[in-house]
């Protein structure tokens, strides 16, 4: 946390925040600096910085805040918020035949293009600094994010089994021919074949072949609920998506995988061999009774497990800081045992680990000297923040996210005290607004 | 919702708002107006509303507000604020036996005072306008609820197997004795025996004796652990803690019993058929790792379930919001089935449930005409809270408590647009942080 970097003028001051950056155990620096250069950090230490890190800086003063790095979302589908809460408390099959898959039918690049920037916001305004889409019509996400200044990892959903699966997957390289590495790197990508039980063998040879040629990686669904690991066992000779994904060669790529919630002491250890990253996805898994995610055990096995919020449509929101604390709250009730998964760890899992899970962690995760400048400062002041004891434990366990006052993304401040500075955020909601009652008429 | 109280003029118009009061279904009027008339509302239905109860009164501009009935808390340990974050992740034994108790032994009354102001302060900002507690130095808490302006059902812990419990004793009759329907009626009393495990028959004969005489109910933790449910059994000759309870007599009386996490099936027929009401608080029971109580079976069983935060030293937040979303997702997980406790019933849990097991349903937890005036407002307009396809299930998956703009409390605004009114909160939080560090110090 004493690193720096050859000296050189910053762009932006954090001066005398509380500065916390998560790893085995949270670094705590009780009054701190952060300097940014361009678009990364160029000091993290104790405040006040060496002057040559102040001079011509624009400060911002962090009494009262904690700066951490931005939060990770690691698994969701950001124009899905055009249908919040159009369906909640439904069976599965219910949900997707009657209300979801018909609206979607409907869908078109301006409804995902509103929807997206619409998450971008809320993701903003929740402190999420990256997040890893997988949906249709990315283009027009990719779009939002250039927009909004955002960090994320896009791909294309792919349905191997559905008609025009090839186009898909065609659009699904153009994406990552044309947005890989955009915005100055903010932007990366990868393919998305959506699940094992929606993409047969031979489409997935297809994709892991674009993946080898384009050198991208893989977003995937796995072992969600447990009646698709029992189809699977029935269908390939005992094997669990995980085993089979496998046996395919997926997990010799760069795999992102969503779930895992039904994943066996096997599976595991094949998560784990591999270096496969896990978006645990607590409070969907939750809403939708799919079932507990053994994450501990994950975390134990050197398992790169992260934090995500799936799509809108079922968790309901973006809110990854929500997430943390039901992770912590679920494995604590799972296991029987109040010490698993404490503060710092939970904190670790929506930071670094959701960073490791999407393969960024050179890049995110950590506040340290030479990482890009992903910085949220959260207001501490809040009486629920009180008393200040353990600052981890507030932010993990009575925190909201709407406590993030200011969120720095890529060196850029995209909000400043609570006030969105790039985008005209009246008009995102007006027009997601539009666009989703479109969607949803008969 | 269309009832009306004799005519007369209001003193506040809660003005086109979207208007939500809970019910077996959640009632909603797409643009209504509350009318409040002293300390209780005068007129619910459709805006404009009539003439006399616009005449005269303080307009509040609902536009992008929705309207509810304040949220009730239905088991905390306000005071415990002091130690919020103070020791997190630990097993309950060495949590109570090396950290809370060593501290609590040099809790005083100005600590209790200032740790109570800090919960009053936190809730209100929360939109929780009513708490059920129990703690020591309980005149204080008092103090803190009439100095905020918030409403309260407070009971003195009692541990009857203590040295010193007749004297305890005493204080509570004594808190009853002065301060049951105080304040104009927004503070009530019970009586607060805290377990069965800590309150031998003859002292439980004592405080039945009292709460007779004071015509009060009793606030009482039950069947929170496996461990304790256990040791009962085996103490006295297999019965529950709700059954030896129940054998005791407790239940001719009005009982709130907090957590009944391990309630058989005889214990949920035992509580039903007493009217025994029942607060679950499931953020602390998965944070301590005690259970999931069997709240959809109590449900369907007619028992009177609200929703309680417990106190902040174990959960840690006194946020009522997120203790709705929380057992919506519980109860989908637990019962395998996404479309249980379905968001109008965590409403109704955290609002009119609450006010039930409280037994002051018939002055609080809906928005109807001749009920006490405690109206919360939230802001519909972030981008968390679209598309408005159904703002129930945005208000329960979606908000975030801080979406909690003004509150309105026996008739009285307490918060408006986010400013804290009658109390100044940097003094709360700076003397309850002075307390809380010199009680921890060691």
């Amino acid at each position: 946390m004493h690193e720096t970097r050859p000296a050189q003028a910053a762009d932006i001051l954090v001066s005398g925040a509380q500065v916390i950056s998560p790893g085995e155990e949270p670094v705590v620096i009780q009054k701190g600096d952060v300097a940014v250069s361009g678009s990364r950090i160029a000091y993290v230490g104790p405040s006040p910085a060496p002057e040559e890190f102040r001079r011509g800086a624009r400060v911002l003063d962090g009494s009262g805040l904690v700066a951490l790095p931005g939060f990770v979302n690691a698994h969701t589908h950001a124009a899905m918020t055009v249908f919040r809460g159009f369906a909640d408390d439904m069976p599965l099959m219910e949900w997707l035949t009657q209300k979801i898959w018909p609206s979607e039918a409907r869908l078109d690049g301006d409804a995902v293009y509103w929807g997206a920037m619409l998450a971008c916001v809320e993701m903003i305004r929740a402190g999420v600094t990256t997040f890893a889409d997988m949906y249709f019509f990315m283009d027009e996400t990719a779009k939002a994010v250039e927009r909004t200044g955002i960090r994320a990892s896009l791909s294309r959903g792919l349905i191997g089994s559905a008609p025009g699966a090839d186009g898909a997957l065609a659009e699904g390289t153009e994406l990552c021919e044309h947005w890989n590495g955009a915005c100055g790197g903010r932007i990366t990508t990868m393919l998305g074949p959506h699940a094992p039980y929606t993409c047969p063998q031979a489409f997935l040879e297809k994709v892991m072949e674009a993946a080898a040629d384009l050198e991208v990686g893989m977003h995937i669904h796995l072992s969600e609920t447990e009646g698709e690991v029992r189809e699977c066992r029935g269908l390939h000779g005992g094997m669990s998506p995980i085993e089979l994904m496998d046996s395919y060669g997926l997990f010799e790529f760069p795999v992102l995988a969503a779930h895992c919630v039904h994943a066996s002491d096997r599976d595991i250890e094949i998560l784990s061999a591999k270096g496969v990253g896990v978006a645990h996805n607590p409070g969907c898994n939750m809403k939708i009774a799919s079932g507990i995610a053994p994450v501990p055990k994950m975390i134990r096995a050197g398992v790169k497990v992260g934090l995500g919020t799936d799509g809108a449509a079922s968790n309901n929101n973006l809110d990854l800081l929500e997430e943390a604390r039901i992770a912590a709250f679920l494995h604590k009730l799972a296991s029987g045992d109040p010490t698993v998964l404490p503060a710092g760890e939970a904190l670790y899992l929506a930071t670094l680990g959701s960073a490791r899970a999407l393969g960024l962690d050179r890049d995110i995760g950590t506040l340290e000297a030479g990482k890009k400048a992903d910085i949220i400062l959260i207001d501490a002041t809040g009486p629920h923040m009180y008393p200040h004891h353990d600052m981890v434990s507030q932010v993990v366990y009575s925190a909201r996210s709407s406590d993030v006052r200011t969120v720095i993304i890529d060196g850029e401040i995209l909000m400043e005290d609570g006030a969105i500075l790039l985008v005209d955020e009246e008009e995102v909601v007006a027009r997601a607004e539009e666009r989703a009652q479109a969607l949803v008429r008969a």
